[in-house]
């Protein structure tokens, strides 16, 4: 017997089939005598057409309000679960946020969660209820609804399981698990049967979509154990664990991509304290987030040049605040590149093990793909390529690092 | 400068077009200097999808969760509606039921209002803020969410304006106002510019739907001034008010029909005390709502015939509380009609006034409509037909009582 928390995404809950048959698995654990929580995500397509009344309504972001909007999305589906779960003989009854209540910081869009209050839950599931809980909502301290950003039910499933001291998060989506690179580029692509936490957050981070990059490292903070896969079968999924759970660890887990990226680079600014400050300052005022950052001394000694990354959609405004910076820091240009790439090799096993990087580079120039931007972290080494590059790329490292599989795959 | 609630139905706030419309007309009250509270329905057709889903996963109905599925419309709709106004320039925020708090007895898709919390929202009226609160829903006694089943919108507003002395509570609705009779089927139906809360209960109760019937006995019992008019044009409405504020009263106000009745004849039923307690008793049990009742003697003068109509819907499920009944309560059969009409004639004057039946049965009559069962209240006058007969009576008891238009209509 275990306590679980099961959360189920909006391909999971798509339609009353799907919600039907995510209720019959629910079932399955809970006659097997688990305690189970249940988080659930909008039903497909819902969430955006809310988000669309919004903005078609008014070019204003009325946050609260909008707030109040897409968190009925969640709302509907708690319900609708909790039918199907009673229509199987399962007890089981919803709790919208603020019954809960699921206390955030009040930021309407992007709340933080700040308190889960779980004493009747626990109750409940101590007499065999199934709790369904709507993902993604919360109250803030002046008891308004709050949401937490895109994507936020994974964020609620993690910190639920953690205040409950749940035995497992299990994730459900329409993907089995997290695969050693992106299969739809590479079919050798392997499932991972275990991954750590800080791999799965630089696998996240670096454009593997399968989990919330919050999630994982407030799972990660929490020690909550984490399970992906996938409720359209019955496939054992990822679990994602700490170090200490897996015996042996590959050197390099995972090749992650980032498609969507800009490179800027300032000519020439002045090479004097308070300058990069200054830059980096305006744009995470205007929260523009940077990502890669180099600098490089030009011949003079006087000035420097400075390269950095930020989203492709950020671009337009990234330009923007610069065109605003050129005369207080005195740069003489810059120049924008939104045809660059990220590709990103991931692994806890290369902190003891030297040549990880090497192998990169040498895999790379072999193909003739030149290296724009390097940057390294204690378990995964990124380079910035022309996008043009990117599938050639991720394919000649996964098999450079022995991640094809030996079984599957078409050639 | 006065405090109006606003009551916008479902037609009235059907689509994003129409919500910007609904929210400049209320930009307009509020730029006047009236302390404004909006109450909204689900966009046209939401509620039904909501339902529709309830249904379609489960044959069972699951109560309470049923109303967290189908409450989210209305909340849908006060989250935009306050967008735009706040795209208008007004000060708006939405209070959802378990917010404001708006408490019920806690009978899921029933709910009868206990007490409105109104100190937050007079708060924000004195600073020139709009209140926009979802009609139809609020919280139990255990905090969970209760709907008041449908059409329960205009009982919130009602109820609302009852709870902050409100001058004035507008019924925003497709028709503008209350006529003398259905439209559709008298072209000479005139808009009545005021009505009793007597008669409008009468109108609504006998099939003009403009106004749930619970709406007005609410509105009668706390004195709130009701007014009936369309979102869709600037005419002026019907008001709903007490007899003492119509100066001119007409004898009769209207005639109301509804359609969707049906007839039962119990034959020799066994003539002594108890037996139509037993019987109406077990009809009220199944939840049946019985309307008509007559009883003759017949002549043996130990068993009498007796006759009542349900509603349509209700027939399949009369006449097998009916045969039930028929071994305990030994009468010999029962008939079945269900084509059958009731038509009424409606108007606090016909308390002065004789005759106001005797003309209504003379024209029945020029027609050679046959009258199968009469019933009568302080201010109606209702007769059951056959069905094919109710435009024919409509129309012409339309006619003898003086309330064709002069000036409108198709001849």
């Amino acid at each position: 017997m275990a306590r679980i928390v099961q959360k189920f995404g909006g391909t999971s809950v798509a339609d009353i089939d799907r919600i039907r048959s995510v209720a019959k698995r629910i079932k399955c654990y809970a006659d097997a005598g688990n305690e189970v929580v249940v988080v659930v995500s909008a039903m497909a397509g819902v969430t955006n057409q809310l988000i669309g009344w919004t903005s078609e309504i008014s070019k204003l972001h009325v946050a609260p309000e909008y707030d109040v909007v897409v968190a009925s999305g969640e709302q509907v589906t708690s319900g609708l679960l909790s039918i199907a779960l009673h229509d199987l003989g399962v007890d089981a009854r919803s709790w919208l946020g603020w019954q809960i209540p699921f206390r955030t910081d009040g930021v309407h869009g992007t709340a933080r969660i700040s308190q889960i209050e779980t004493t009747e839950i626990e109750q409940r599931l101590k007499q065999g209820h199934v709790a369904v809980i709507p993902g993604f909502q919360g109250v803030g301290p002046n008891n308004r609804v709050t949401t937490l950003g895109r994507g936020g039910s994974d964020t609620s499933a993690v910190a639920l399981a953690a205040a409950l001291c749940a035995d497992r998060c299990d994730i459900y989506t329409d993907v089995d698990g997290v695969y050693t690179t992106d299969p739809r580029i590479v079919a050798k692509a392997r499932k991972i049967e275990r991954i750590t936490y800080e791999e799965m957050l630089e696998m996240a981070s670096q454009g593997a979509k399968v989990l919330q990059t919050r999630a994982v490292a407030l799972a990660m903070r929490h020690g909550v154990r984490l399970q992906v896969l996938s409720s359209f079968s019955d496939a054992p999924g990822t679990l994602v664990v700490k170090e200490d759970e897996i015996v042996e660890q590959q050197i390099v887990s995972g090749i992650a991509y980032s498609p969507d990226e800009a490179k800027i680079t300032l000519r020439r600014v002045k090479d004097r304290p308070g300058v990069a400050g200054a830059i980096f300052g305006s744009l995470a005022d205007a929260a523009i987030n940077v990502d890669m950052i180099v600098q490089n001394v030009t011949e003079d000694g006087e000035t420097t040049d400075l390269t950095f990354t930020v989203s492709r959609v950020d671009l337009d405004r990234t330009t923007s605040v610069l065109d605003d910076l050129r005369g207080d820091l005195g740069f003489s240009d810059f120049l924008a590149d939104p045809t660059v790439a990220k590709v990103s090799v991931v692994g806890v096993g290369m902190r003891s093990q030297p040549g990880v990087a090497k192998t990169m580079f040498q895999t790379l120039a072999d193909r003739g793909i030149n290296i724009q931007v390097i940057s390294t972290s204690e378990i995964k080494v990124s380079v910035l390529i022309a996008s043009d590059y990117t599938e050639l790329a991720v394919r000649a490292l996964h098999t450079a690092y022995g991640l094809d599989s030996q079984t599957a795959g078409m050639t």
